[in-house]
C-alpha cells in the first residue's frame, strides 16, 4: 500500500518509518527542497496548491493523508475527487479554523474558555468589554506554536492589535487560570473503533511544547475521553486527533484540536505498545487498530533549535534520541527525546539528565 | 553521519529504520533492482566488485558496515583504503569460512563439534572414517539457511558427496546430539565496550530460522558470553556479532558465527531497551553502546515464502509486523513478526497465534 502525505516535515518521517515495517511505502508533497521525510519515500516538490503534482500523488498513492492542517480547502477538495483522503475535509475544515473549532466544542457541551469572532477592532473592542482582561488574541487560521496570537492584559494591549495580527479573522479567547495544560491523543477507525492514549501533562514555554509527560490513571481520564468522543463521532473522524485542554477547577475546558498525529504523543513511539504513528496508519488504511497502553513510565523533551551532541544524548540511560535531520535554527522543532523507564521516580531523574543537556 | 552498507536487503532496511531517528543517512550498495532497503536510502546499484561504485560508495558516506558476510575479500580491502570499515576485513575473513571460524573457536579453547577441512572424495572418506556418521558436510564459505550442506547419515550418503556440493573447499563436522540451539547477540564498541543480549532459542525448520525466543536468566548466559567474548577480543571486534551454538549436555558447542545483525535478534527492536541495529549503528560510528536489558517477554517468527495477510497479523495482540517490502517466493524470508507480552504464559498463547496464521 502507497500512503501519500500532504508535508514531508517530522511527523511525515516519522508516519514512514512506522509504516514501512507495515509493507506501506510513502509520497511526500512537500515545496521544501530539503523536506526532512522525504530520506524515506518519494518526494514530490510542490506547492500545495499545484493540481498537476497534487493529481500525480493522487494517481500514485492508494490514499492521501495530512501531517498539518493548515492545507487549502481547495488542496483537499480536490484529491478527494482522485483518491480517498483521511482525516476528512470536513475535519480538517474545523480543525484548521479557531472559530468553527470552538463553536463545534460548544455545540456539543464541551466547556472552553470563552470566545468571540474578530473581524475588525470595533469586534475586538466590544469582545473585550464583554469577555474582559486578560484575554488572547489569536488568528482563526494558521497559528501554532505561539505564533499568530497576542496576549492582551492591559487596555493598551488591545489598542490595534487586530492590525498587529494582519487585520485577519480572529478569535479572541477568554483567559483562563488554568492548573496545567493536558492533551488526549485519540484514534478512530474507518469503521468507528475509537480508541485513547493516557492523557499527557504538557510543559510550553514561549508557546512552544517542552516537555510531555505520560500520566497513570489521571482521575480526568474519562472525562476526557468522553469530549473527545464527542467530537470524533460528530466528525466521523478517520486517523489520529490530538485534543489539547486547560485544567481548571479540577474539569477541563478545550483548547484546541490537531487533526494529525502530535507532538504531544511522540512518546508513544517507545512509550506505547502501538505508536500513534503507526495507529494513524493502521486508522487511514482501514486496518484493525493497535493498543494503546503504556509501555513502562515516559516522557517526551523537544530540541528546539538544536539537538545536544548525539554522544552525550544516547549516552542517557532509558533515553531515546529521535533526530529528524533538518537543519538546526531558532525556534524550530528539530529533534526530540523519549524517556522510558520502570518508573516515575527513575524517569524524573533521567528528564533531569536531559533538561541538563539541552540547557548545558 | 553518512554510512554505506554493502547489501540492500531486510538487514540493511532495518539498519536504516534504527538509524534514522538518529539522524544517520544511509547508502545501500547491491546489484539487485528491488534491493528492498533501497526505500530508505541511496541505491547504489552495481556488483559488490565494482570499483567505480565502491570509490563512489566511500567517497560519500564516513564509514562501511555490511549487511552479509560473503562480501568479496578484495572489495573490503578496496574500501579500507579510503573510508573506515567495520567489522574489519579480518573479522569478516574469519567469519565467511567456516574451517577459519572453527579452527579459531578450537584456538580460543570453544568446545566445538569434531570438524575436518575437505578439498576431495578422499579427504571425505578419510574424515567420515576418522569422525564417523552421521555428519554435516558444509561448503567452507557461502552457505546460509541450510543451503550448501549436506547431512551424511550412512555410506551411501557419502559417496560423490563431495562432488555434489560443487567439488569446493568444505568441512566435515560431526553430528553433536543437541536439545537446543541457541544464539548470543552481542555488541562491541571501538573501545573495546561490549554488551550481551539474553541467549536466544532457536528453533530451525528445514534450515530456515522459525522461532526465536529471548531466554530469562538462562543458566547458559554467563557461558556463552564467556566464549563470545574470547572471539569479540581475538578478532577486535566492532559492530554486532551474533555466535550460534548447540546446547549438549549440559554445555554449549560452537556452531557458528555471523559477522553482522542477525535473523535471532530481530526480536530486539521491540523486545530491548535498543536494539541490535541501532547497537551496531553506535559501535561502528563510535557512539555509546545502549542497554541490551528486555522489555518484556518476547520472541520472533519468520514469515517465509508469504507474508500472512497483514490485517489479521497485526489484529493479535502484543503482535509487531516487520514486512521486508520484498517480492513473495518459496523459501525466502519476507518478514517477520515480534511478539513482546507480559509474560511467558501470555507469550506461548501468542506464539501459537502467530503460528496458526502461517499455517492457515
Amino acid at each position: 500500500m502507497k500512503i501519500g502525505v500532504i508535508g514531508g516535515g517530522q511527523l511525515g518521517r516519522m508516519l514512514a518509518l512506522a509504516g514501512t515495517p507495515l509493507g506501506m511505502n510513502f509520497a511526500f508533497l512537500d515545496p521544501a527542497p530539503d523536506a526532512c521525510a522525504a530520506a524515506l519515500g518519494e518526494h514530490l516538490r510542490a506547492d500545495y496548491d499545484d493540481k498537476d503534482h497534487l493529481r500525480r500523488l493522487a494517481d500514485e498513492v492508494d490514499l492521501v493523508t495530512f501531517e498539518f492542517e493548515s492545507v487549502p480547502a481547495e488542496t483537499v477538495a480536490y484529491l478527494a475527487h482522485f483518491v480517498p483522503v483521511y482525516p476528512s475535509a470536513e475535519s480538517l475544515r474545523i480543525a484548521r479554523d479557531r472559530w468553527f473549532e470552538k463553536s463545534m466544542f460548544k455545540d456539543l457541551g464541551i466547556p472552553t474558555p470563552e470566545f468571540a469572532d474578530i473581524h475588525s477592532q470595533a469586534d475586538l473592542d466590544a469582545a473585550v468589554a464583554a469577555i474582559g482582561l486578560p484575554a488572547v488574541l489569536k488568528t482563526r487560521t494558521l497559528g501554532y506554536d505561539g505564533k499568530g496570537q497576542k496576549v492582551l492584559r492591559a487596555a493598551a494591549d488591545v489598542a490595534g492589535a487586530f492590525a498587529e495580527l494582519g487585520s485577519v479573522p480572529c478569535i479572541l479567547e477568554g483567559f483562563v487560570p488554568f492548573t496545567g495544560e493536558v492533551s488526549l491523543v485519540a484514534v478512530r477507525g474507518r469503521d468507528g473503533e475509537t480508541r485513547f492514549y493516557p492523557l499527557v501533562h504538557n510543559t510550553h514555554v514561549d508557546g512552544i511544547l517542552r516537555l510531555s509527560v505520560a500520566s497513570q490513571a489521571h482521575p480526568l481520564q474519562a472525562l476526557a475521553e468522553d469530549y473527545v468522543g464527542r467530537v470524533l463521532e460528530k466528525l466521523d473522524y478517520v486517523g489520529v486527533l490530538a485534543f489539547e485542554f486547560f485544567e481548571v477547577d479540577g474539569g477541563l475546558k478545550a483548547n484546541e484540536i490537531a487533526p494529525r498525529v502530535h507532538n504531544s504523543g511522540h512518546w508513544t513511539i517507545e512509550g506505547s505498545e502501538c505508536s500513534q504513528f503507526e495507529n494513524h496508519l493502521r486508522a487511514v488504511a482501514g486496518l484493525p487498530l493497535g493498543s494503546t497502553a503504556k509501555v513502562g513510565e515516559s516522557a517526551m523533551l523537544n530540541f528546539i533549535g538544536a539537538v545536544p551532541a548525539v554522544e552525550q544524548v544516547i549516552a542517557i540511560d532509558d533515553c531515546h534520541l529521535h533526530h529528524y535531520g533538518k537543519a538546526f535554527k531558532v525556534g524550530r522543532k528539530v529533534g526530540h527525546a523519549t524517556l522510558r523507564s520502570q518508573d516515575l521516580a527513575t524517569l524524573k531523574a533521567q528528564i533531569a539528565k536531559v533538561e541538563a543537556l539541552i540547557e548545558g
